[in-house]
């Protein structure tokens, strides 16, 4: 990523575009902030009426050496399970990547079982992080590694013809690597980016806070700018590689549609690899997960709508994809007053 | 509407679903709000997976008087030239409804001019009502004639196969009758009701406030109970007819999506008419109207998302319904934790 190139967001198109929603049949700013949104995404693309169909979902699965220690309410048998639920098409993200149209591709991106099936892209970095409570979650190399299988995986799936990203992951323990990472990377207290998780008990998060502050106490971080060596000590390779996407499509002028807590955290590290990754990012919706805010803070953003959500996957994201639609809809099908014929406010 | 049955929630059924999401193969609660629709909906149509395709959208027209004072900030012909509008499809909720696959239906209920054209439905009872700053607004006998279009539009558009009903109203000027109305039924004072409408300034805000006040205080109201005594004085003839449509949704179980403030007055007034027709609204997003969150209070309604729209037209419901349909999709279409051989939580 040394040599990566994010453009600049087209301002001057977005001064154009600013000027032609003013024009639609409709009083001026009183579609809020799906004009906004608007106005966000032909900066982004450079368009003028900027096209966010096809979206694409990628979501990337791994393990994590965590769980030996008892910090989610879930087996880590279930990340494979869920891969499955997601081959076969019965998970929540499945059924939203549907509802609106989305391609949809599944990394096993650091899975701790044998999942061989022809839907799954089989990227395996290695059979899950180490459990970083005693060593670092990976090597630098395998952080890289990660990284970088996720920026080509959102190349060729941009390459396909997705006009939209949105990133889901799957990973039992993966909160609580979140919350790490977001801790060393915001210098918070633990208690303030720990959360319930999958639905954890009161004890178990006190528990899971501890060990994540032994966690970050034992290990030395050397640049706390660094990425990837904030990822080696306490990420997972779902959360490298979701980083790795982002940085892919901002570099082809995609949205990315941030989802909820891990996903943000994943855009934070992105953050540290290219600061201008956020320029092309977009958050969707407040997660339950007590974290989101802090890390959302550090990427300069508000997110559009709260639904109480704290699945992940991806999925209020793509629940939240509609109104990005609308918003790119607006621009392309509004009627303009002259060309309507309607009669614009008086005194304007 | 004497003798209209609405029948009760199917709390019954309210029980099975609930038990249902919770077997369905995400952490429990984890998809928050869109829990609670899929329940409500469930209650709403008594059924264990409620379908909610194809949405109708009404869009309802009318011209008033009290634009004579000058409370707008558009000329009054732009209610007939935004009727042209929606019939050659460059509106907002023309552009929503396209997006949602929805049916489209506007209907001409008092508009000042003449429109003929075979897409409008004709059903005006007056050409817009009276300046209700000297004389009531309607006859009794109109509101009510008013209420039985919008019933007979909307039980026609359920019959056509409609299974969620999104109703949008056109009329300058009907912020300011909405305002009037609701500081009726609430007993609200009248600067808590009044807003800048499509974008007036302070100053005319200031004379709206003036005007609002002092109509209400010139007609006598001798039941503060009976939606069309308010009607008659100073509502609307599309007001009028949004209640009536949301009675008739509420008589056949289907649910209503409840756009901005003129909408959500609309179902105060269905509610003096009929209490029971607010079991089936669902409030989807808030207003920046001021006066919203205060009828939204009278029909102690929550709403969903809030982007700070003001549009009317129920463009804002249109682009919140993916929402409610993904709330449909994830009961109907996820994996349960059996089904899909994935281990629940431990403890539970």
């Amino acid at each position: 990523m040394n040599n990566l190139f994010i453009p600049p967001l087209d301002r001057k198109i977005g001064q154009k575009v600013s000027s032609y929603i003013d024009t639609l049949t409709k009083p001026k700013g009183s579609l809020g902030k799906l004009e906004d949104i608007a106005l966000t995404l032909s900066k982004m693309t450079g368009e003028p009426f900027p096209i966010v169909t096809p979206p694409g979902v990628i979501v990337f699965a791994a393990d994590h050496g965590i769980v030996e220690e008892g910090v989610s309410s879930y087996p880590k048998e279930v990340t494979t399970q869920m891969v499955m639920n997601f081959v076969n098409g019965g998970a929540a993200i499945n059924v939203f990547s549907r509802q609106i149209g989305a391609m949809f591709k599944i990394v096993d991106i650091g899975v701790d079982g044998e999942i061989n099936h022809e839907n799954i892209h089989s990227k395996k970095i290695r059979y899950g992080t180490k459990n970083f409570l005693y060593e670092p979650a990976m090597t630098r190399k395998e952080a890289e590694k990660a990284v970088q299988v996720g920026f080509e995986e959102a190349e060729a799936f941009i390459q396909k013809g997705v006009k939209c990203l949105i990133l889901g992951e799957m990973g039992i323990g993966n909160t609580t690597s979140s919350s790490a990472l977001l801790a060393l990377i915001t210098n918070s207290s633990v208690e303030n980016v720990v959360g319930y998780g999958t639905g954890i008990s009161d004890d178990q998060k006190k528990k899971k806070e501890e060990i994540i502050q032994k966690a970050i106490e034992k290990h030395q971080i050397d640049n706390i700018n660094d990425g990837y060596e904030i990822l080696s000590k306490v990420g997972g390779f779902e959360i490298a590689g979701m980083a790795g996407a982002m940085l892919a499509a901002a570099k082809n002028r995609i949205p990315i549609l941030l989802d909820g807590f891990i996903c943000t955290v994943a855009a934070c590290i992105a953050k540290l690899i290219h600061p201008n990754v956020c320029d092309y990012m977009i958050a969707t919706h407040r997660s339950v997960e007590q974290g989101h805010s802090i890390a959302l803070g550090f990427i300069q953003k508000d997110p559009l709508i709260d639904l109480n959500l704290r699945l992940g996957e991806g999925s209020g994201a793509a629940v939240a994809y509609p109104m990005i639609l609308s918003a790119s809809l607006m621009l392309k099908e509004m009627a303009t007053f002259t060309d309507a014929g309607v009669s614009e406010k008086q005194g304007d």
